[in-house]
């Protein structure tokens, strides 16, 4: 497979435009190393981890792979800006940031030298970080899994949308767990792909074996967009979001929603296995996975589809 | 363009996989002939039709074109088995069902010689479909105007998802509105594709110049799937609109809802030009649409369009 040219290969240094998105309690070290080494942007999510935790885990990634690996830095969270420190002071320069203003932390770390991306869900955003002067923005359609735009823009109306919004690369997130979709994210405009869910059913993912097994067996349906009077987040429906559901239901204001979903959900059900009462955050093409196989397996998989899938429609 | 060996044009007998959308108070003998005669598969809408004002159509049709034009047919209407006689009667001899179960007619449709495309929003009504003896379906995303399925199954993660339940081909419909997107969607694996909302912007569309002029000045943030408490529906945002969402948010009931949305409200909407206080059915990818150009034109721009896509993942 020869994605010469490709710019976001370019801008990342990598082989395949592909993005291992970084996901709270499953993407550490051991998953963004495998995907460093398989030839993609491996990520550490730092949403889930204290500022000492990610140095660690970044220490960690050192000693799994001599490639870099890249940090997504959720800019809500009241860490951000002493998990950026650490990220630079462990010689991180690739750095996606999400979930804030883009225009908070830009030109600081281009100025330290850095690559940034930011995440948007909607042409608007995506404009407001080209100004901010990110190098690319991933563009997150509705389909995604965990936290979600208002707008419920799908990936098929926003990657167009947000093409024609900008003049830097456009990255497709939400619904890509197949080549086929990687192929049909190129014709939308994509220059590279972001990839989450796919990512958890895989044997580095850190993500408890209960919920591997959980995507395993997960249908069309079993997801839902919910909590929009919170953030809106795409859950894999379970005992949970079923109390959820009914809570909204019967009109719960968004101070009951959050008294229900208390502390430490997303690290009971997605760390710690508990598919009953955790927060399975999963996309809507949970239902499109049935193995889980190594990063590298998983990596192989995904391009031989893409490959399949435009020589057939060269035919 | 060639499509030589495509299924859906040898059903269909068609030069180009492309079905304009049956839609209500816009897809009348007019939209139906232009579109026949420019080589994609034309339809009459039914469902905001009288048995004999269908009729009306049917004959109108035939002066305007020689070539076959197909009916749509929501099969919750009290009037769908009439308007099935009438359509045979007038030489109609491919139907599209929707809204309802395709056990109901198919068989005897089947018997009288005709071609059966079904509407469905997940794999599990596609089987459904298939069994019942459709020659094909039609997957519709959560990105889709009008009516809508309660799955919220994204075109992304839909046309894969329906493409792996069944061995009928595949029509993509939901978010399609350039050339680009059919190209995304046959890498998903559809053979086709429906097209609704691009076709309501066109001239020989009866929608009203209001509603057409209201699409090109929309956004990406311009629709919203809603009166799920009802039957799911995207519509177009305006002062109709925020009255359903207010009563929605204080609680509504599915019988407020239904007394709040009265009758003629679609026909006030999208046939007589009342922006204001009408029911505006529309697809998320309406922000994509600049113009209002002939059907002749609007197909040779999405042929363009596709070819370049193709051209440039060729690269």
């Amino acid at each position: 497979m020869n994605f010469d040219g490709n710019r976001v290969c370019e801008l990342l240094g990598i082989r395949y435009p592909i993005i291992q998105a970084g996901m709270v309690w499953v993407s550490g070290a051991k998953l963004a190393a495998a995907s460093a080494e398989a030839g993609i942007l491996g990520v550490v999510g730092a949403g889930s981890m204290k500022p000492d935790l990610l140095a660690q885990h970044l220490q960690k990634a050192k000693t799994l792979t001599s490639k870099q690996v890249a940090v997504n830095i959720p800019l809500f969270y009241k860490d951000a800006s002493q998990q950026i420190e650490v990220a630079l002071r462990h010689g991180i320069r690739i750095f996606i940031t999400s979930a804030g203003n883009p225009n908070t932390f830009t030109s600081f770390l281009k100025s330290k030298g850095c690559t940034v991306l930011h995440v948007v869900s909607n042409p608007k955003f995506a404009l407001k970080a080209e100004e901010a002067g990110v190098d690319m923005v991933i563009a997150e359609g509705f389909e995604a899994g965990g936290h979600n735009g208002v707008d419920e823009l799908t990936s098929f109306c926003l990657i167009p949308e947000v093409k024609q919004a900008i003049k830097i690369p456009v990255i497709a997130a939400g619904g890509v767990a197949r080549g086929s979709q990687i192929a049909a994210a190129f014709c939308l405009g994509a220059s590279g792909v972001q990839i989450g869910t796919r990512f958890v059913a895989t044997v580095e993912s850190s993500a408890h074996e209960n919920f591997k097994q959980a995507i395993l067996e997960s249908s069309y349906n079993s997801t839902e967009l919910c909590l929009k009077k919170l953030t809106p987040v795409r859950l894999l429906k379970n005992k949970f979001y079923e109390r959820v559901v009914s809570l909204e239901k019967e009109g719960g204001t968004a101070e009951e929603l959050k008294a229900l979903l208390g502390k430490g959900r997303a690290k009971l059900g997605m760390l710690e296995g508990d598919l009953e009462e955790g927060e399975l955050e999963i996309g809507q093409a949970c239902s499109l996975i049935r193995n889980i196989p190594t990063v590298s397996d998983c990596i192989k998989e995904l391009l031989e589809d893409y490959k399949q899938c435009l020589e057939a429609l060269r035919n």
